[in-house]
C-alpha cells in the first residue's frame, strides 16, 4: 500500500470508531430527554457495549501499525495540514488509550458507576461522610490513573492534558493566581454596593411556554441552525451533543420564577452548538470533527452567554421581543435596569447559577482542593471542611448545607482531577477571541443593536471552528489572535463592565 | 470448558450483538421521531456501521464453533427449555446469515437504497414506469438471495420463511384461499349497503391536542407502561419500537378530519407494545427477547386494535370518555352509532386505511402478484396492470392513480418477497388467541365494558409473549390455543360481526 493508501485506510478505521461514539452519544441524548425510567438498566449496557467496541477497534493492534508507518508520511506533511492533524491527534489518543490498563478502565468505571449513587445519596441524606468512601476508592483509582497515563511534572497534569491537550497545572495555576489579584477584591468591593442592581423584574412569574418560545428566538438570532440541523429539548441539566455538524442538539430547563437560568442556559448551549454547527465538512467523521479541547468549547458557549447574551448592545435588540413576550413583567422596567438585572453580582453558592464576577471563584476554589489533595496537604476526609473555609475567604459566605457546597457538582462522583479548569479557561480564551473578531471587524458590537451577529459567528467559523481538534488550545488561541494565552484581556473586560454597572 | 461455560460464553457474545441491534433501534427511533433532516447522511452512516458489525460479530467463525459445540448440549435438554431454544434459534439464524454472501447483502442494500429514492420519485411522478427499473433490479436480487438462502419448494419460501419461520408459500395459500371464499362475497354483499352506516361522525373536524390526550388514555387503559417504560410521539408513519421490555416506543399520527387514524393508529401499535413489554425479564438481552414472529407480533397490534378497540363493549366503557373529550362531535350521536361508524365497510384503494373486512383483500392482492412474479407467470413491467385488475376483481374499484394503486405501498422499494403476508396471518392468529382465551376466562369480553383489559393482557402475556422468540409460530399457536393455525375461526368472526352491522 501507498502512503496515501495506508491514510486512507486508517480514516475508514476511525470512521467506524466515530460512527460508534456518536452512535453512543444519540444513546446518551435520548437518556437525558425521552427515556422512559425503565430503561436505565438496558440503556448502561449498551452504552457500555458502544464503548467497549469503540474502544477495542480503536487500541487494535492494526490501527498502531498504521501510525507507525504513517510516521515517515506525517513527517513529510505541513503540521498544519488536515492529513499530518489527524495523524497526530490519533497517534496523540491511541498512545493515551493503549497505556491505560483495561483493568483499570473497567474498575474507574464502576467507581464511577457506584460515586454517583453513593453522591444522590449523600446529597439525599445531607451528609458529606456517605460520598466519602466512595470519592476517596475514586480518587485512588485517579492516582493509578495519573500513573499509567504518565505526566509531565505532577500527576495533575495528566488530566489537565486530557482536557487541555498540551497544558500544564503550572500553566493554569498562573493564570488562577492573576485571576484571584483582581477578582477577589473586587467582588469585595461589590458586595459593599449589591443594592446598587435590583433583579426583581428576572424573579417575577413566567409562563414556561412563553419562556421556551423567547429562547428559541435568540438562539436563532445568534444563528444557531434550531431547522435543518439541529433541535433544542428539554432537560434535567442542559448540555450539548453532536451526532455530525448537521445534526446537533441543544437542551435548556426552564423555571418559572428565574427568567435567566433559562434564557441563558439556552444562549450558552447554543453557543457550543455553532461550534459543532461549525466544524467543516471536509473532517466530518473523522475524529478531528470536535472542538479543539473543552475550554475551547466554554469559550463559545459564554461567549454567546455572556459577552454576547449579557451584553448591553444585545439588548437593545432584544429588549423589544421581551417587552412583547412579557408585557406585564416588564412594564415600568427601562432597558438599563433590565440589563442591569441580568448581570448582577451575588455571592452564592451554586456555581451553575453564578454571575459573570464570582463564577471564576467558584472554579479556582474546585481547582485549589482538587491540587491540594494531590500535593499530599489535604485529604478527602478534610475536603468539605476546606471547601467551607474556601468560600468564606473568596466569597465570604458558608454553605449550611452540603448539598449547596462540597456535594453540589455531579464532577467528582465520576472523577476527581483537574475536572473544572476548562469553564475558567473557555472565559480567558472567550474574551481573547472577542477582541481579535472586535480587531478585525469594525463595530461588531454595535452590530449587535440591529440583531447583527452573524459577522463574530463566521469570524468564529473562520478562526475557531473550521480547525476542529487539528490544534492544542494554546496553538489555536495564538494561531486566531496572534497572542499567547492572558488572563489579562478577560479581566480588564470584566473590570470595565462591572464597574461600570456598580459604580466603583 | 463445560457446556454450560459455553453456553454462557455464547449467551455473552451474542448480548453484544443484541446491544449492537438495539442500538440501532434507538437511532432508527430517533431518525423518524426527532433528527432534524441535515442529520440523514450521518445517521445511515452510524446505521450502516452499527449494522455491518453486529453482522461480523454474529457470523465470527468463534460463533459457529460455540454452535457446533453446544449440538449435544442442546440435544440433552428439553426443545422447550430457554436454553434448547436459544441455541436453536441461534444456528437458524447463523446459518441464514453466513449463506447471505456479503457482496449479495451489500448489493441488496444498495437497491434497496436507490429503490426507496426511485419509488419517492415515481409517486412524486405518479408513473409507475419510473419505479420499474429499480424494482426489475430488486427482483433479481431477490431471486438470487433466495437461491443463496434455499427454500423447501419455491423461491418465495425462503422469504416467507424469513417472517413466520417454518411455514411455506403453500401454507400461505391455504389460508389465503379460504379467506377468499367468503371474504369477497361478505364484501360483495356489503357493497350492496353501504349506506346502511354513517360514519360521518369521525369526519368532524378534531382538535390535534385533543386527539392526543385520548388515545393516551385508551392507550393507557389497555395495559400499555406509558410512564416507566413506555412513552408515545408523533411520526409520519406510525411504528413501533423496543430497546428493551423496559423502555419500549410508539409511535402515533394525527389528522384532523379523520379521528378514527389516529386512534386506531395509537390503539395498534401500543397492541404491538404490550408484546414488547410483555417480554419475559429472563430472556432480556438475548437474540430469544423479540416475538416470535412478524405475524404474531400482528396478531397482537390487531388485537387491541379491532378486536378490543373496535368492539362494542370497549366504546361501552370509552364512550363517556370520547363525548367529555368531544361533546360536540359526539353531540345526538349514540352509543350504536358510533361503533357501527368506527366499523364502517368501505372498498377503497388504501390499505392501511382500510377497514377490518376488506383489508385482508389488499395483502391477498400483493401476495398474488409476488408469487404470479416468482412462478413466472407475471412481468414487474407488467405490475400495474396486474394490480388494478385484481382490485376490479375482488374489490370492485379501480385506482385512477399509481400513487394510489401500485405505488401505495413502501416494501417492494426495500425487497420483493412475501412482503406482506404477516399482516393476514396476524389478523387469522388474533381470533384463534383471542377465543381460547375466552374459553379460558369467563365473561372476558363483557368486561372490557368495565375497562377490565388486563385479563386479556395478562392471557396474552402467559400465553404468547413469555415465550418470545423460542417456537415457530405454527409451534406457538398450537401451544396457545390447542389447535392448528386456521382460518376457520377469524372468518367466523368477521361474518358474525359484519353481517349484524349491516343486517345480512
Amino acid at each position: 500500500m501507498t502512503y496515501k493508501e495506508k491514510y486512507d485506510f486508517l480514516v475508514s478505521r476511525l470512521a467506524e470508531v466515530v460512527d460508534l461514539s456518536r452512535a453512543a452519544a444519540v444513546l446518551a441524548w435520548d437518556q437525558q430527554v425521552n427515556m422512559p425510567r425503565g430503561g436505565m438498566k438496558a440503556r448502561g449496557d449498551q452504552l457500555a457495549t458502544l464503548s467497549s467496541l469503540a474502544h477495542a477497534r480503536f487500541t487494535s493492534p492494526e490501527i498502531g501499525e498504521l501510525l507507525q508507518d504513517l510516521a515517515a508520511y506525517e513527517r513529510e506533511l505541513p503540521y498544519e495540514s488536515d492529513e499530518a492533524s489527524l495523524i497526530r491527534v490519533a497517534r496523540r489518543e491511541y498512545e493515551k488509550e493503549t497505556k491505560l490498563p483495561a483493568k483499570l478502565v473497567t474498575e474507574l468505571a464502576k467507581a464511577a458507576n457506584d460515586g454517583y449513587a453513593a453522591w444522590l445519596q449523600a446529597r439525599e441524606a445531607k451528609d458529606y461522610g456517605v460520598f466519602r468512601p466512595a470519592l476517596e476508592r475514586i480518587y485512588r483509582l485517579m492516582v493509578e490513573k495519573a500513573q499509567a497515563l504518565g505526566y509531565r511534572e505532577r500527576p495533575l497534569d495528566a488530566f489537565v492534558d486530557e482536557s487541555e491537550p498540551g497544558m500544564t497545572i503550572v500553566d493554569v495555576e498562573k493564570l488562577f493566581s492573576e485571576l484571584k489579584e483582581t477578582l477577589v477584591p473586587l467582588v469585595a468591593a461589590i458586595r459593599e454596593r449589591l443594592d446598587r442592581v435590583d433583579d426583581s423584574v428576572v424573579l417575577k412569574y413566567y409562563d414556561k411556554d412563553a419562556q421556551w418560545k423567547i429562547g428559541l428566538e435568540a438562539v436563532r438570532a445568534i444563528g444557531f441552525d434550531l431547522d435543518a440541523r439541529g433541535r433544542q429539548d428539554l432537560s434535567v441539566h442542559p448540555f450539548t451533543t453532536s451526532f455530525s455538524p448537521d445534526d446537533v442538539r441543544i437542551t435548556t430547563r426552564l423555571r418559572e420564577r428565574e427568567f435567566t437560568m433559562g434564557f441563558f442556559a439556552s444562549l450558552h448551549e447554543a453557543g457550543h452548538g455553532t461550534y459543532e454547527q461549525g466544524l467543516p465538512k471536509r473532517l466530518e467523521r473523522t475524529i478531528l470533527c470536535r472542538g479543539a479541547s473543552g475550554g475551547l468549547h466554554e469559550s463559545q458557549s459564554r461567549l454567546w452567554e455572556n459577552i454576547v447574551g449579557r451584553s448591553h448592545e444585545f439588548w437593545e435588540f432584544f429588549y423589544p421581543t421581551m417587552q412583547r413576550y412579557f408585557p406585564e413583567q416588564t412594564s415600568g422596567v427601562s432597558l438599563d435596569s433590565f440589563y442591569a438585572a441580568v448581570n448582577r453580582v451575588q455571592p452564592s453558592f451554586i456555581r451553575t447559577e453564578a454571575d459573570e464576577v464570582t463564577y471564576n471563584l467558584h472554579i479556582m476554589i474546585r481547582t485549589e482542593l482538587e491540587k491540594a489533595v494531590f500535593d499530599g496537604q489535604l485529604a478527602i476526609a478534610d475536603l468539605e471542611q476546606a471547601w467551607n473555609d474556601k468560600y468564606q475567604e473568596y466569597l465570604g459566605i458558608v454553605p449550611k448545607d452540603p448539598v449547596d457546597g462540597v456535594l453540589q457538582d455531579i464532577h467528582w462522583s465520576g472523577g476527581f482531577g483537574a475536572s473544572f479548569i476548562s469553564y475558567t479557561i473557555g472565559n480567558i480564551v472567550m474574551v481573547q477571541l472577542f477582541e481579535a473578531a472586535c480587531r478585525e471587524i469594525p463595530n461588531l458590537k454595535a452590530g449587535f443593536a440591529k440583531g447583527q451577529f452573524a459577522p463574530l459567528l463566521h469570524w468564529m467559523n473562520d478562526h475557531v471552528h473550521t480547525h476542529g481538534a487539528k490544534f492544542q488550545p494554546l496553538e489555536l488561541v495564538r494561531m486566531a489572535t496572534g497572542a499567547e494565552l492572558s488572563a489579562r484581556p478577560y479581566l480588564d473586560y470584566i473590570v470595565t463592565k462591572f464597574s461600570a454597572l456598580y459604580g466603583l
